[in-house]
Order: C-alpha cells, then sequence, then structure tokens
C-alpha cells in the first residue's frame, strides 16, 4: 500500500509536470496588449491539475493516442481556467484571492479578465484540432463535440448559472446534486470521458467510466463544502467561508458536516465500484485519483 | 441592374429567414434559470447577419454542402452575439443599447450577461459538430480550427486587448488596420474561408477568396467609423458618436470623414478584384454583398 502512494505520487508528479510544460507552450506569451500576460497568470503555476490527470488516466487504461490525450487534458484545464477567471469577477463571486494570487481581475483589471477568459475558451477548442494528423479528424470532431457540451448551457455555464439564482433559496439535496452535476460535474466527468474517446473503450466500460466520473465530481463537490467549513484561507489558497457568507447552499448547511464527510466516503465507494465494474484491465491510477479527490486537505 | 439588386434582395432575405429559423431551433430556449432566455434575446430577431451571409454565399459559390454550411453560418453568428454581449459590459463599453434594444446585461444583469456570452461561445462550437453524420468528420474538425482561431487571442479576443489600450493613443493606419484587422476582420474573414471549407474550393480561389475576406472586413470597419460620425442612434440601432466620446481612434478621426469615404470604396475595389480573380463560376452574390457592405446606412 505504501508502494502504491508512492507511485501514485510519482506518477501525478510526472503528469502534473508534463501538463504544466506542454500549458507553458501552447498558452500564447506574444498574444496582443498584455492580454497573453494574463491567459498565462490564469492558467500556469497553479492548481492540481485534477481534469488533466482524470484525461491522462483515463487515456491509459483505454490504451489511448497520447498526443491527442495531452491536447485533450490542456483543453479541459483551459475550460476550468477561464470559468475560474469570469467566476471571480465582481458581478459573479468578487472574489479577490485564487491560488494564493490576486486574482486576474485584480492584477490585469476588469476587461482584460474578461477577454483573456474568452480567449482561453477559443483555445480550448484550437488545442483539440491541431491542424495536422497527430489527432484523427473524427477523434478531433469528437472531443470538440464533448467538451463543448461539458463547458456550455446543458454543462458549466448553465450549472453556474443555477447557482447565481440559488443564493439564499433552500434547495433540497436532488436540487443541490442537479446544480453541481452541471457547474463542476459535467467538465469532470467529461474530463473522463474524453480520455476514454482518445482510445478505444468496449460500451460496459464508457459506461462505468461515465459513472465513475460522475461520483467523483459530486465527491469532489462534497468535499470542497467541508473544506470550505473546515480548513483556512492560506491552505485552500483561496477565500474560506465564502459560501456560507454569501448565503449559499452547501452540503454541509443541509445535511450538517459529519453527516457530508461520511456522505463523500458513500460516493467515493460508488466510483471504486464502476472501476471495478468496466472490465479495464488497470485501474490503479484511476482508483488513486478518486481517493485523492477524496482525501485532498485543499 | 435592377433585376440583380432585386435578387440579391430576395437572396439576403431568404437566407436570413433561413438563418433566424436554424438559431432559434438552435439556441437553448431550456436553458436552465434564465440562461436561455438571455442567450436567445442576445442572438434572435435582430441584426444584418452578415457573418452568415458570407458563409452562404461563399459556401454556394464553391458548391459547399449546405447542412454545414448553415452550422457554419450559425456559429459565427454566435461567436459574433457573445462578442457583443461581453464587449457592452460597464467594464468595458458601458454601452445600453444594441439593435435598438436595452443591451443584455441591462435587461438580464451583469452575471447573467457573462454567462450567455460564454454559452454562447461553447454553443458556437458544439453546432460545428453535430454527432452524426451530417457534416463529415474532417470538415467539422477543420470549421473548429477556423472558428476558434478567429475568435481568440489571434484573432477577436486578441483585437479587443488592442483596442482597450488604445483609448487616448494616437495609432498610425497601419495599426489601425492591425488592430481591426484581429477586432473585426477575423471573424469576417473566417467567415468566407469557413463557407469555402464546407466545399472544394482550388488554391487560387482560396487565397482570392481570403483577399476577398479580409477587404471586406476592412471595408466594414471604415463604414462603420463613417457611420458613427453621420447617422443617428435611432437609425444604427446603437449609440452614435460613441467612438469619439470614448476617444477612440476611428479612420475618421485619422483622415477626414471625405478621405474615409472614398477609402472605404477603394477597399471595396480590392474585394471585387479579388472575386475577379478567384476563377470562381458564380460570384454575384458575393460581389452583391461587398457592395451592401460598402454602401449601408447602418
Amino acid at each position: 500500500m505504501l508502494s502504491h502512494s508512492l507511485d501514485f505520487a510519482a506518477w501525478r508528479q510526472a503528469r502534473q509536470d508534463e501538463v504544466e510544460q506542454a500549458l507553458s507552450t501552447w498558452v500564447p506569451a506574444d498574444a496582443p496588449a498584455g492580454l497573453g500576460e494574463a491567459m498565462r497568470y490564469a492558467v500556469l503555476d497553479g492548481g492540481k491539475r485534477l481534469r488533466p490527470l482524470l484525461v491522462l488516466a483515463t487515456s491509459d487504461a483505454v490504451g489511448g493516442l497520447r498526443t491527442a490525450a495531452l491536447r485533450a487534458a490542456c483543453s479541459v484545464e483551459l475550460i476550468h481556467a477561464y470559468s475560474l477567471v469570469h467566476d471571480d469577477m465582481p458581478c459573479m463571486d468578487n472574489d479577490v484571492l485564487r491560488r494564493g494570487k490576486p486574482t486576474v481581475h485584480v492584477r490585469f483589471g476588469e476587461a482584460q479578465a474578461l477577454l483573456a477568459g474568452d480567449a482561453l475558451q477559443a483555445l480550448a477548442f484550437e488545442l483539440l484540432v491541431p491542424g495536422d494528423d497527430s489527432v484523427p479528424a473524427d477523434m478531433a470532431a469528437l472531443l470538440c463535440r464533448l467538451l463543448a457540451q461539458a463547458a456550455g448551457a446543458t454543462g458549466m455555464a448553465g450549472g453556474q448559472a443555477v447557482d447565481l439564482a440559488s443564493v439564499g433559496i433552500l434547495l433540497d439535496q436532488p436540487a443541490l446534486e442537479a446544480m453541481h452535476r452541471k457547474k463542476t460535474g459535467a467538465l469532470l466527468k467529461a474530463s473522463v470521458i474524453m480520455g476514454a474517446a482518445t482510445g478505444r473503450a468496449s460500451p460496459e466500460a464508457l459506461v462505468q467510466l461515465g459513472r465513475y466520473g460522475a461520483a467523483l465530481g459530486l465527491a469532489f463537490q462534497v468535499v470542497d463544502d467541508v473544506l470550505d467549513v473546515i480548513a483556512d484561507s492560506v491552505t485552500l489558497g483561496k477565500t474560506a467561508g465564502k459560501d456560507a457568507a454569501a448565503d449559499k447552499p452547501t452540503f454541509v448547511s443541509l445535511m450538517g458536516l459529519a453527516q457530508a464527510q461520511s456522505y463523500a466516503e458513500r460516493v467515493l465507494d460508488e466510483a471504486h465500484a464502476a472501476l471495478d465494474q468496466s472490465g479495464l484491465d488497470d485501474t490503479a491510477i484511476l482508483h488513486a485519483l478518486a481517493d485523492w479527490v477524496g482525501r485532498r486537505a485543499y
């Protein structure tokens, strides 16, 4: 078990470095009038890179195409990064601290933050269609479709709209889960499915990977709500206690702290069970990623 | 010549109706928490649909695939629409009137406007990859690539960043044209090239269509600057005199009104010449579109 943990830590570090390097290559430093600088500030040298790691691990599990997986990994991270930039703006969550640094609009101004987010979304799709033969066209088209659906009105953006409309409203658990299934769950699940789309997965494996991705997405959010209560801002790298202060419904406000913690465990069990039923040969890293999400401290 | 004009007017009306109908189908009414309503408000029942018309006319000129062309036409309009929503926001141009109606953030609030713009960009890419066999995968991937490049840091978003940084600065004509080549020119040119990508165009035709698209984009902007001076807000459907009030460089402030008007004519001549050298059989509609851009009153 110890060596297993060490293996995962080494795998994670190697892949995080690979993603960081690729993002640094692909997010343009020379975009005009400071735009490139704002884009790079929003993306580089920060974050756990959970979504890229999910893409890469799933791609490995299905014997996927490495070049496509790395592009897909970076594309989901760019969508995630742009959503944070826009979400932090004064008209949304009005947050000033992210990953321990001033947020993009604090550093570069609101207009530049808005444009940087917009340009990051476009770049996410551009990465998926490299214009050479490194990613087959049918795979590139499928990856674009999966990403667009996860990012748009039926996915992340739609979930953010529901979140905005939920302030001060007593959501029940199904409503709260439906909101998070879109807001954060759609892109986390898409990371898994896009990883699978870089290779060949049986229909049964795809179903179980989808179940794994959905459970992992839900567990991520429950743990996020728990951490918002029990961790401090320095550890989180963002403002703690924010949700409660904003009168937003959370799993902790709905079911209490201890219940939320045990609910996270049950949801993680579901993620592990899905992998066990996928028929895939080597899911050790995907199992370890689920545990990493469930037991993280920030 | 009269019948020619009537032909164009009939073609334009028919295609505008087709685009309006398609957009009404594809922009979701049921996106959650008012997001769909804001998206539809931003897109439907307004605008000249110049970009879609360019896609459709170019596709026709190269014998392109109609299903792909209609999707591409709507995708460029969604990118255009999202850019207007974000551009009108208080942190950018802070405009309250667009197409004769209150802007999206005035009507739905800033947060919803931000999300609606974000979701419209995602939808633009989703339209290009329909997930059935109505658009071949290699064509869909190419269309995504062209759209992403035109919308992102090297295209529209980059041009907006330059525009932001240019307030109160005396740009010379090359710098002003470079800014507009990105800010509005990239998407207009992409509309032409994406139309061409739905069919088969010879290398020479592609070069000349690119030249046509670039000239048309420049003419569009010069005329825009002229109209900002000589037209009133009711005719324009947006706030007139805005650029001068914002101390932004324009072709009129740079070269004077009469010179700007004759410059627009010369640039239009370039667009017509490119079509004449394209080797394409039927470019009547593309010629008429250039004249429509050059002689519009709003």
